[in-house]
C-alpha cells in the first residue's frame, strides 16, 4: 500500500512495544536538556520588562535593572522550594502529581490545566522568539516570520512524531553554545562599559529626552508591577526538571537537585547580565530588532559573535519549544489515564510516542502563532500565568506533605499516592521554605492576573477553569461508561434476549436485496421485507419482480406500506419501532440493510443517502441491531494486501 | 420533535404526493412569468455595451445605439427561429430536450451544461443587478451590496423550498409596473429630447473631450465586437418560454408563440429606447450609479418616477432570479432521471419541490456573488455564453427535425423521443430560418468566447466540457450499478452462501461484549471471540473475566493474538481475512461489532474510534457482513416519538 510506504518513509519503521527503553542522564546532559527552556527565556524576558517601562518614557528604562534583581530573588526562592519537591518525588513530581498526591482532585486539575496552557505557550512563544532572533539579524525576512514560525512547528511536530529521543548530545551543543556566546557577550560588554582590559569603551547613547510622564503614584506603582510581571516569564521552564527526576542517573534526586541549582545560577547570571547592560547602555525596545540583538550588535559590532548569538538564540528557542513537545503529550497521557482527557491520548503510535498529544499541541500552538502574528512579546501576557499557578499549587502541596512528615516518628514511613516519605528532622524549616515559596508565587500570580488581565491574561484566566470543567465532564462520562459496562453483580440470565425476527427495508427487488434476503433467512425464520410504496406503478413492479424469485422469497413476509409523502424513512422506522416495542418488547430486533459500496468516496454521494440516514436513526434505539450487507459496485475482489514487514503474530485459541 | 416543528414553521406543512397540480397560464399571466427574465436584462444590457466602448474614450459611447440595433436584429432572428421549436414541442422543448431528440447525447449534454451555468448566472447576475438598482438610489448602501445580494439569495431559496407556485398574479404586478415605468420614462425622455409637447428640453451634457484613442483598425473592430458581445446579455431568458409551452392554456403552442412575440417586442422596445436615450443624452457608465438610474434621474429628476423605476427594476430582477430557481432544479431533475446527475436530484421534498437542485443552485450562485463582490457588470462576460450555445444547439436540432419532416408524405407522422411530427408543406423555409438562427447564434457564441475569453469566459468555456465529462462519469457509474444489481438471467442458486461463522473482535469482557456474544451465539454455532493481546496483564485479566461468565462464553472459541505493536486492527483484520478467504471462501462471513452510542456527538470522540475504523476497513471486503450491536451509554430508552401530523399509512402484507 503506497500510503503505508509513504508513512514509513516520513515517520520511520514502526517500533515494537517491547523495544521501549529509557536513557538515563548524567548531570551535564541533564542540564543541557532541562536548561533550554529557562535559559532561552533570556531571549525575551529583559525585553518584556522594558516594553512595559517604555510607556513611562524611555528614561524610565533605567528601572529594568532593579526589577531584574527582584525577579532573580524570586527565582532563588522558587528553586529552593522546588529542591524539596525533587528530593521527595524521585519518580518525578510535576505539579499535577504533587497536587493530586496532597491537595486532591480539583487542585491537581487546576495545576494540570495551568501547565497544559503553559506548554502550548512554550511552543508558540519560543518558536516566535526564535524566528525573531533570525529576522533581527536579517530584517528583510521580517514579513515571513509567521510562515517561518509555522514551518518550525511543522518540523518539530514531524520530528516528535518520528520520536526524537531526549538525546542529551543533540541538546548539549546549542545550549552550551548559547550560554557561552551570551556569557562572552555580557563579559565583553561589561569590560567595554567600564573600559577594562584596554577595550574600546562604549559610551551609551543619551536617550531622546522623553521625560517620564507625570503619573499618579498609583499608576506609577501599577506600571512597575506590570513590568515585574512581564519579567516573570524568566521563570518559565524552571519547574521542568521536577517532572524529569526519574530520567537522571542514580542518585536521581540528588543529581536532579544539583542540576537545578546550576541551571538556575546559569539562567540568572545571563538574565542579570543582559538586564544590567541593556539598562546601562540605554537600549530601547524596537519592533523589528530584539534587545538581545541590539545588545550583541552594540557590544561586538556585526561580527561573528553577533551572528553566533543570534543563531544559537534561535536554536535554543527551538529546543525550548521542543520541551513543550515532551511535556504536553506526557501530561495529557497522565490525565487521560486518570480519565480526565480522551482515552486515545494514552495511545502510542508506531514510533511509541503519544501522537494525539503531539498533534493537539501543534494545532493549538499554530493557531496561537497565527492569532498573534508570531509576535512573542504580545503573547507573553498569556504566558507565566500558568507557571505561577502551578508553582503555587505544587509548593502548597509540599507544605501538606511536610505536614504529613511532621507526624512521622523516626523509622516510620508513609506511602502516599505517588511517593513514600520517611521521618525527617528538619521538616519545619522545609515546610517554611515551601510555604514562603507558595505564598510568593501566589502573590506574583495575582499580580500577573491583575496587571495583564486586559492584555490577554483574561484568555488564560478563562481557559484554565474551562479546561478543569472539561476534565471533569470527561471524567463523568467515563464513569457512566464504566457503570454501563460493569460486570460485577451481573446476572448472565439478565442479558437481553434476541428476537427471532429480521426486518429488511427494501425499495426494489435486485441482486442486492436478494443477497440480503438470503442472509436474513439464514439467521431467522421470521423475515419481513418492508417496502414503502409511493406509487401504484412502484408496487406493481415490486410484486412482479418479487414473484420472479420464489426460492429466495419463499417464507418471507412482504410488507407494503402505502405512503403519500416522500420521506419514506418515517413510516419505515415507525414499523420497525412497532415490531421492536410491541411484538418483541425487550428483545434485540435485527434490521438488515443492504449497503452500496463504491470504489471512491466521490461516487458514494451519487447514491441515495437513505441507508446511511436509516442506520443513524436506528442507532438511537437501544435494542435494534443493524446488519450491513455489502453490495460492491465495480469493486475489486479484495483490497490490496498490506505487506507490512512485521514479525508474524502468534495466535492462540484459549477455549473452544 | 422540536427540529421537526421548526422545520414545518419555516417551510410549511408537508404536501401529499397526490396533491400536486399544475396551473395553466393564459397569455397575460404567461407573459408576466416568462418576460421577467428577458425584460429584466434591460437593467444592465445597455450599460454592458457602454462599459466596453468607454475604453475608446467617452465620445465612442455614441456607437451604443448602432450596436443596440444590431442586437435587436439578432433577437428578431432568434425569436422567429424559436417559434418553430414552440410549435413542434407542445410539451416543452428546452434545448436539452430538442438536442437529445435530434442531435444525440453529447450535444444534449452540452446544451444542458450550458443552460445550467446560465441558470446559475441568471441568479447571481439578477440578484446583484437588483441590489445595484437600490444602491444606485441610495448610494450610502453601496458597501452592503454583497450582504444584501446574499440575503436576497437566502430569501429566494427559502421561498422556493417552501414551494412558490408560479403564480401569474404575483409576477404580473412587478413585471407590468417595470415595463410601464420604463416605457413612460423612455417616452418622456424622447419627448424632452426632441422638445415635444412643450416639455422642458434636455440639453445633453457635452462629453469631456476624451478623443477616441488612435487605434489600429483591427483593435477598433475588436472593441466593437466586444461591445456587441457584451450587449448580447439582452438575449438571456428569451428561450425560457420554449421550456414552458406545456404550462399554457390550450392551444398551448399557439398561445406560447404569440406570447413570445409580444415578449420580444416589449423587451426590444425598452432596450432600444434605453440605448437611444443613453446614447443621445451622452450618459457615461459609473461604478455606483447604473445607466438606467442615471437615465431615470435625467429624464424625471429624482421624483416619484425615478424611485418607481428603481424599485421595480429591483423587483423584476428578483423575479428574473426566481426563474433560475424554476429552471435549474427542473433541468437537473431531467438530467438526474436520465442518469446524468446524482439520482437524489429527482427527489422531491416535503413541499414537492426539488430540494437538491434548489440548494445546489443557491450555493453556487452565492459563491459567484462573493467572488465577484456582487458586481454584475463583472459577471456578464460569463453570462450569455451558455445561452448562445444552447440557442445554437437547439436550433441545429430543429434543422434536423425539419429534415425528418421533409421525408414525411402528407398524412404520415413520426414519433421522436419527445414529440410527434406530421407532414408539413413549408418545411424548407422553416428549416432555413432555423439554420440561419443556428448559424448566427453560433457566430455570436464564437465572438463571445473570443472577445470575452480573458475577462472570464474561459471559466465557462472550461466549466461546460467539465460538466459534460461529469455527466458522463455519473452515467457510467449508474450503468455499473445497474449491471451489478441486474436480476435478468440471475440464477437464484448462484447467490452467495452464508458461512456458519461469526467473529467478535473484543478488547475486554464487559456487558457490551457479553451482549454481542449472546447475539452471535443466537445466529451461529461457530462463534469466535478474537482479542489482540498487547501485554501479559491484559491477557491475564481477559481470561479471568472470560471465565466468570461460563453460560455466555460456553461453546465460544476465545482466540488470542499476541502482538508487539499498537495498531491492533492489522492482525485482527488479517485474522478475519483468513477466516473469510481460507476457511469459508466465497461465503458471507459475519463480524459482530459492539458499538458505543453516547448521547451527544461530542462525547462520541471520547471513545476510541477503533470500531469505526474497523467497520470502514471491513467495508472493503465483498463478502463480510458487519453486525452492529448497540451499547447505549446513559441513553434514554427510546428517542422521543415524532408525532408528525400525517394520516396513518396503510400497511399490507403481500405474501407470507
Amino acid at each position: 500500500m503506497t500510503v503505508d510506504k509513504l508513512k514509513r518513509l516520513v515517520f520511520g519503521e514502526p517500533f515494537r512495544t517491547s523495544q521501549e527503553h529509557h536513557e538515563r542522564l548524567d548531570k551535564v546532559r541533564g542540564l543541557a536538556i532541562f536548561a533550554s527552556d529557562p535559559i532561552s527565556s533570556n531571549a525575551y524576558a529583559t525585553e518584556a520588562i522594558m516594553a512595559v517601562l517604555l510607556v513611562l518614557g524611555s528614561s524610565a528604562l533605567g528601572m529594568t535593572w532593579a526589577i531584574a534583581l527582584a525577579i532573580a530573588l524570586l527565582v532563588l526562592i522558587v528553586v529552593f522550594s522546588y529542591i524539596q519537591t525533587i528530593l521527595h518525588y524521585p519518580d518525578g513530581g510535576g505539579a499535577y502529581t504533587v497536587a493530586k498526591d496532597n491537595l486532591g482532585t480539583t487542585p491537581s486539575l487546576l495545576a494540570a490545566a495551568a501547565l497544559l496552557t503553559d506548554y502550548v505557550l512554550t511552543v508558540s512563544v519560543s518558536v516566535s522568539a526564535g524566528m525573531r532572533a533570525i529576522t533581527s539579524a536579517f530584517p528583510e525576512l521580517h514579513g515571513f516570520r509567521i510562515v517561518f514560525a509555522l514551518t518550525a512547528i511543522l518540523i518539530l511536530t514531524w520530528m516528535n512524531l518520528r520520536g526524537v529521543r531526549e538525546s542529551g548530545t543533540v541538546f548539549a551543543l546549542p545550549t552550551y553554545a548559547f550560554v557561552g556566546g551570551v556569557l562572552l557577550m555580557v563579559l565583553v560588554g561589561l569590560a567595554r562599559y567600564y573600559g577594562l582590559f584596554g577595550l574600546e569603551r562604549i559610551v551609551p547613547e543619551a536617550h531622546p529626552l522623553a521625560a517620564a510622564s507625570s503619573l499618579t503614584t498609583f499608576a506609577y506603582i501599577w506600571l512597575i508591577l506590570r513590568a515585574f510581571a512581564a519579567g516573570c516569564t524568566a521563570l518559565t521552564g524552571i519547574e521542568a526538571i521536577s517532572n524529569g527526576v526519574g530520567a537522571f542517573k542514580k542518585p536521581e534526586s540528588r543529581n536532579a537537585a544539583q542540576t537545578m541549582v546550576v541551571m538556575a545560577v546559569m539562567a540568572m547570571a545571563l538574565f542579570l547580565g543582559i538586564s544590567f547592560l541593556a539598562t546601562h547602555l540605554n537600549l530601547v525596545p524596537s519592533h523589528t530588532d530584539s534587545i538581545l540583538s541590539q545588545l550583541a550588535r552594540t557590544v561586538s559590532g556585526s561580527g561573528l559573535l553577533y551572528y553566533w548569538v543570534q543563531f544559537f538564540t534561535m536554536m535554543i528557542l527551538i529546543l525550548a519549544a521542543n520541551t513543550g513537545y515532551q511535556d504536553f503529550p506526557r501530561l495529557s497521557s497522565f490525565l487521560a489515564k486518570d480519565g480526565f482527557m480522551p482515552r486515545w491520548m494514552t495511545n502510542r503510535g508506531d514510533r511509541l510516542v503519544f501522537n494525539g498529544g503531539i498533534l493537539t499541541l501543534a494545532l493549538v500552538a499554530a493557531v496561537i502563532v497565527i492569532i498573534f502574528r508570531a509576535d512573542e512579546i504580545a503573547m507573553l501576557p498569556l504566558y507565566a500565568l500558568g507557571v505561577m499557578l502551578s508553582f503555587t499549587l505544587s509548593q502548597a502541596g509540599m507544605v501538606r506533605l511536610m505536614g504529613k512528615i511532621s507526624k512521622l516518628k523516626p523509622g516510620e514511613s508513609l506511602k502516599t499516592l505517588a511517593t513514600t516519605v520517611h521521618h525527617e528532622s528538619g521538616w519545619w524549616w522545609k515546610q517554611l521554605v515551601n510555604a514562603f515559596g507558595s505564598l510568593v508565587t501566589l502573590v506574583v500570580f495575582l499580580v500577573l492576573v491583575a496587571t495583564k488581565f486586559l492584555e490577554g491574561a483574561w484568555a488564560i484566566a478563562l481557559a484554565i477553569p474551562l479546561l478543569v470543567w472539561l476534565f471533569r465532564s470527561i471524567h463523568k462520562h467515563y464513569e457512566d461508561v464504566a457503570e454501563t459496562l460493569r460486570t460485577r453483580h451481573l446476572d448472565e440470565s439478565n442479558l437481553l434476549e434476541v428476537a427471532d425476527v429480521v426486518i429488511l427495508p427494501m425499495g426494489d427487488v435486485h441482486r442486492g436485496t436478494l443477497r440480503a434476503l438470503r442472509y436474513a433467512k439464514r439467521i431467522s425464520s421470521n423475515v419481513r421485507a418492508v417496502c414503502v410504496i409511493t406509487s401504484a406503478e412502484q408496487k406493481e413492479r415490486l410484486v412482479r419482480r418479487w414473484n420472479r424469485f420464489p426460492k429466495t422469497t419463499e417464507g418471507v413476509s412482504l410488507v407494503c406500506i402505502d405512503y403519500d409523502y416522500r420521506d419514506v424513512l418515517d413510516p419505515l422506522i415507525e414499523y420497525i419501532e412497532h415490531v421492536n416495542k410491541v411484538e418483541f418488547p425487550s428483545e434485540l430486533t435485527s434490521v438488515v440493510i443492504p449497503e452500496f459500496i463504491t470504489e471512491s468516496v466521490l461516487t458514494q454521494i451519487l447514491h441515495n443517502q437513505t441507508a446511511n440516514i436509516l442506520r443513524a436513526r436506528l442507532r438511537q434505539y437501544k435494542d435494534i441491531v443493524v446488519i450491513d450487507i455489502p453490495i460492491h459496485i465495480n469493486g475489486s475482489d479484495h483490497p490490496p494486501h498490506d505487506s507490512r514487514d512485521k514479525d508474524p503474530y502468534t495466535t492462540e485459541i484459549i477455549s473452544e
